[in-house]
């Protein structure tokens, strides 16, 4: 990943043969996508010194290797933050917080357990490190820790080490990226079926630490379903390994303990996940909408119908004005189609700016994917919708994992955006949805500065779904990240108002800690505050994260460690 | 439910229209079942006195009633332990073990918070009680406790509070049993689809806090995936309240932390649950397979394909010839259509002792319900099975909650019988079904006791199944009870042996403790001990259950409080 960025070098978002998007642009942010600052250098960064004790730096070379002890500027501040919006904020400014003194790449589980005998030996504060890709705030050390900081990388742990066929269970280790993964298994017919956003930039063990969730879900589950057996390195050096099990009742379950742990439970070393053989077919179909609250009602039938889609999308109207104007300039048939479309759609007075753009994956024989689809066929009918076929499937599917670019094709043109997202019951997905925009474009209004927020419904589950919105606010001075941050703030807290939960799927880290009480009850929080107390006595672990006293995270240094954390 | 036995006076097992079962039983256990032994006497019990302190009782009765502070003999003994073979051979024994000082019925949550303010204040152990059918040893004291024992008895706190129909989802008080709440939902046409054996005498809030698993399962989810939200009040008086989320990334999963926590860490109050439409058509097909291999396999191949059923179970040979022997009497048409069809199935050379019958149920609008049967129908054929048409089904439907009752008729003529189950990957189903049944028959010679073992495979997943199995050996002396544990160690020891887990739906209470280690690693049963010592560190929760550092829980009183338990 670029220091100062997503995703690898020479890879990033282009305009150039999107002709609506300038215009889409200057008329929602108010930028002007060709005033451009420049790429930052990372030789004008102030990086700290590596504070990494000499005795330490013997032990863990001793236990692993020269090379596997890194200490080199780049690396650490690679290794400094994740990629949320405020990481990638406070990097260009050359805000760099508390850059960890070393990263440590081990080979294998034996590593991983020297690693951490060493670290609490010494006090140290160990963090695991997957692909980077974290929003929330997980990766970072807290801003004031004098102890030694300890980067973890698991880089190197990225093979699937066996794969069940019989039981369909692959078993892998944390350290392996999406493609590496699908990679291996693909080649023997299989896959996982998980795919975040972050898919390309992204771990198996930081998906199981901070609970992610794929665009296909609705198939194969979230992380939380699809792992089963998991290997963990506990701070007392001990190694918590569950066997991969369908169901049990063996007591408080510890693997969803481990699920969503950030960290602070111990070091994710490998796990056992279910694995589906690659369907004979797979279609994504696009619909419209004629309104967002007919799309919503739409997916709940579905939910509550027979039928089971692999993916059910929908946006609503800012997001579907956006996507249209990222499409790539049509040409020719598709032309003529698209707009004989919209003349019909107008001919049945639909309203085209509240139109609403629709997916839905079906995957199985051919014959279920027919059976599947007239049902939902049916169902979207029922609701108003319109099918248009696959062409836009196909491009969703080519595009999907581009989205996170654009954030920092835009830093570079003065606007700050991000993403934040939430589940809900069904009955509130609409109150939720009315509720964050409202609250986002009051906050925006508030920092007066001009923005923009649109959503999608992205996961469907039996009881309700998840929706996911994304903002931009116009602001290149050096209050940016503080009137985004207001405005992520009341996005929120409107979530947690409207029986939201603080997040679907990018965990909490530090950025979402302050809401934890509202989203769990205080009680509830108790007991993870109990539970990674007795587990981490010495607060070695990620300290700081999911439970956190402090105001959620915005880009000051000057924030203090949460010394009553722990309780 | 009787004191002595499974269910509600008046009711048992009646082998009077089951011409065969008398001839099988004495075949297989060698037992007549006309020689039974007189119905245990109350009066026949010396019940040790209630310690109740007088300031402890006043206090409880402040905060309550009179008439809620119960210290009856009887109702003290009907709480004294679950339905476990174990429990039932006790107290017909008189061998009462810890008989709880109180019983406990609170009418709502304040009064519960109110129960444990004052319980821990006195240092009382808390044991909460739903229906009373847990077999695994979770309900009993201790049984050298010195301190004073109530039993929280949830059964006031039966009422569906609230249905949200946009969601799919109810809130239901923890004391409901399952026909309560069933009929409260079916007023309004919803179910909740989860039909565990105990059914009739189990409660919401035990099938939480043991991670209970109904029939349905492969539709419905077990009662991990069917709970949503949760309230439950922890030693510190405090109420976890978490909100009905179909999804969420706010750390390690407190609900999952409750689910399976047996008491230890608090008492439930209430759930709120996603509960489904009762379908159009609802449908038991019976299927018969040349032997149990082709029909494990089939079950794998059903849950790999597209088709979703809502039940798929296949008995191995031994329990077809149980089944087959407690059938009623086939009569006219019915009589002369098994009879062709035994004939047909000797003609195509099947081994007729190696039959084995299976159930596959199917849900949903009636062209749904076509469709699966069509694609699993296909299945069946492919791996050698053939369908037998809805009749074995509809009996199946009938009696499926009457098995436990069979046990107290076999204890009436010196046969002790109970079920254990597992669940593994696919790829161990075969190699945990052959090592339990050669380890239990193994155990019986070593015992000197004739018995009988049998099994079916009655929950599916995408990576594994529970298999579950019955066992009786013939014995009634003083020692049947140790002989019969040997049994069961053997069976549990054969489980962990073969990748299974110690419960797949049972929970662990006391007599699965001992597994544990084995089942989830030491450093996982940590965890939990980690979990349990920060949340309740003056077990008073319940304690000694799941986590237990002596033997698997036998017919003694001799044993001591497990004083390492929290280590």
């Amino acid at each position: 990943m670029k220091w100062w960025g997503w995703g690898v070098d020479g890879v990033a978002f282009n305009p150039d043969n999107k002709p609506k998007f300038p215009g889409f642009v200057q008329e929602k942010v108010g930028i002007d996508i060709y005033h451009t600052t420049s790429e930052p250098r990372f030789e004008d960064l102030d990086v700290p010194a590596s504070q990494l004790p000499e005795d330490l730096r013997a032990t863990l070379v001793a236990a692993l290797s020269e090379e596997q002890v890194v200490t080199e500027d780049l690396e650490r501040v690679v290794h400094a933050y994740g990629k949320g919006v405020r990481d990638l904020v406070r990097v260009r400014r050359g805000e760099l917080g508390r850059v960890p003194d070393a990263i440590l790449y081990p080979r294998d589980e034996d590593q991983v357990v020297a690693i951490v005998e060493a670290a609490v030996a010494a006090d140290a504060v160990l963090i695991p490190f997957g692909g980077g890709s974290n929003i929330v705030g997980a990766l970072e050390a807290e801003p004031g820790e004098q102890r030694t900081v300890l980067s973890i990388d698991m880089g190197l742990l990225n093979k699937v080490l066996e794969i069940d066929e019989n039981s369909g269970l692959a078993r892998i280790q944390a350290g392996a990226l999406g493609p590496d993964l699908e990679e291996q298994l693909g080649r023997r017919g299989w896959t996982l079926g998980h795919f975040p956003d972050s898919f390309n930039h992204s771990t198996l063990g930081g998906w199981i630490a901070t609970r992610s969730s794929g665009m296909q879900s609705d198939k194969y589950g979230d992380i939380a379903d699809i792992t089963r057996g998991l290997r963990m390195v506990t701070p007392a050096g001990e190694v918590v390994a569950l066997r991969p099990l369908p169901a049990t009742s063996s007591g408080p379950s510890v693997r969803e303990m481990i699920l969503g742990s950030e960290g602070r439970l111990g070091i994710i070393t490998e796990a056992t996940v279910a694995i589906h053989r690659v369907p004979e077919v797979r279609e994504i179909q696009a619909y419209f909408f004629p309104s967002y609250a007919q799309g919503l009602a739409c997916m709940q039938a579905i939910a509550f119908s027979d039928a089971a889609p692999s993916v059910a999308r929908v946006s609503d109207h800012r997001e579907t004005a956006f996507t249209l104007a990222t499409s790539k300039e049509s040409k020719g048939v598709s032309n003529l189609v698209t707009k004989a479309l919209m003349t019909y759609l107008k001919q049945r007075r639909w309203d085209l700016s509240k139109l609403c753009l629709s997916f839905i994956g079906f995957e199985g024989s051919a014959q279920h994917v027919r059976y599947e689809k007239a049902q939902v066929n049916r169902i979207v009918s029922e609701h108003g919708g319109i099918g248009v076929g696959k062409g836009p499937g196909v491009l969703y599917d080519q595009k999907k994992f581009d989205t996170p670019y654009i954030r920092d094709f835009l830093l570079d043109r003065g606007a700050v955006a991000d993403v934040s997202e939430t589940a809900t019951p069904w009955s509130s997905t609409q109150q939720v949805y009315d509720a964050v925009i409202a609250a986002a474009e009051n906050a925006m209004a508030e920092q007066g500065v001009a923005g923009y927020i649109m959503a999608h419904l992205s996961h469907s589950y039996h009881s309700g779904a998840c929706q996911y919105f994304t903002f931009a606010i116009a602001d290149d001075s050096d209050e940016a990240i503080d009137k985004y941050d207001a405005v992520k703030r009341a996005v929120q807290q409107a979530f947690v108002d409207n029986n939201g939960t603080v997040s679907h799927h990018h965990g909490v880290g530090e950025e979402h800690s302050p809401w934890m009480e509202q989203d769990i009850s205080p009680a509830g929080v108790g007991i993870q505050r109990s539970l990674f107390g007795a587990v981490d006595p010495g607060r070695n672990f990620n300290p700081g994260k999911i439970i956190h006293d402090g105001q959620p995270g915005i880009s000051s240094n000057s924030k203090q460690p949460a010394a009553t954390d722990e309780g």
